[in-house]
């Protein structure tokens, strides 16, 4: 089986914890397109690299950020129309999101090799789901929304909570992610970062916001599994 | 009035030779899904970012670079169809491109300064039409489209046509762009790159590709022209 073994000399056991959308399915250009389309309904009017840069993070700090660039006043239930929309207009997009090459190969090989790894998501439950059941997750798998913590990325309350439903160390393990969020989310964690290009960020600004090391997709991590600290123990 | 004025001591005047996808609309998101549509209708099943990231280049080669990555093989007559198909789908998703943030004030600014400037694009001329359009480009100003050159970018063709046609010296001209594409076929031209964030790539990326600075869009470089080298001439 595999177990993580980092560089520090402990017994805790680490485990393996996964965004969800860009990192296991092929969604954020759908996300961007929604929330492109959310933001223009209520007259916020914004270049679409500004939206994809937010896409990951939290979605109240997403709608934030975005309507703060324009200048305007946020109001509560501005931020909740946008929210709304926002769910309708992915659900309409959704029909074209397929898992990424690789991720249920990926998650399979954490099974069967007895990796603790779990899904951590700033994504709502609801608009999680139907990536979820693409990638044949089962029930006993721990997946950590949006939902169940107070802050979602950048905080790192997500992570903690999957490490601690998952009972491993936090600081043993390691956060796979296509965005910047996830990167900053998982050193504020004390985990290790492995950044993925799936999700159109630069690997550049992967390495920057602290990823130890880039891969382009679920399979091509897969492949390199021990670079990043994954052993198999005989 | 403004003029180039560039490192070197030479009485050849230099232009300014401006991308348009990305650089001067907002349009590259859409055609990504675009070019998804076309490719997905013909089988041919692609990570999203990976087309991203061949938005700017060449048609024929975007096509070549992706089939190949499927390791399909590639026949003419399947880019032909993939060509046809794309045309169509973005015709579908033009209705919500919108010019990039102080595109229009850009152009104006360097006509009113009496700097020669041209767009040279990748696109064919159909499809850079109604973005033209709603740049208010007039008839007189020199737009090279792939139509008119053996090669689109990374080739330099398109800069050489362009510069030819301002009578301007491409040494002592500035390219604009949002892709490593504009910014590698800069290079070969012998022109001073500048990359813009507002396609969708890192700011990395676009200097390891060459770009001399890097801007948000086109308002922000706009309000940065000193730095590239343009000058009031009084």
């Amino acid at each position: 089986m595999w177990a993580m073994t980092m560089t520090t000399n402990t017994d805790n056991a680490g485990g393996v914890i996964l965004d969800l959308d860009g990192t296991l399915v092929d969604s954020v250009y759908q996300q961007v397109v929604a929330w492109r389309r959310a933001l223009d309904d209520v007259g916020i009017q914004l270049s679409v690299w500004r939206i994809h840069r937010r896409i990951g993070m939290s979605g109240d700090l997403l709608i934030n950020a975005l309507v703060r660039e324009t200048n305007r006043d946020l109001d509560a239930s501005l931020v909740d129309e946008v929210r709304k929309r926002y769910t309708v207009a992915y659900a309409e997009e959704r029909m074209s999101v397929r898992p990424l090459p690789g991720a249920r190969e990926l998650l399979q090989a954490l099974t069967e090799d007895g990796v603790a790894w779990a899904i951590a998501t700033s994504s709502r439950a609801a608009n999680a789901a139907p990536a979820l059941e693409m990638l044949g997750v089962r029930d006993d798998v721990a997946v950590v929304t949006s939902d169940q913590v107070r802050h979602a990325k950048p905080d790192p309350d997500l992570f903690i909570k999957a490490a601690s439903v998952l009972g491993v160390d936090l600081q043993q393990s390691m956060v796979v992610g296509d965005s910047v969020w996830d990167l900053l989310a998982a050193r504020r964690a004390g985990a290790l970062g492995v950044g993925l290009l799936s999700g159109g960020y630069g690997r550049e600004e992967l390495e920057r916001a602290g990823a130890y090391r880039v891969y382009d997709d679920p399979l091509d991590l897969l492949g390199h599994l021990d670079e990043v600290g994954l052993r198999r123990a005989f």
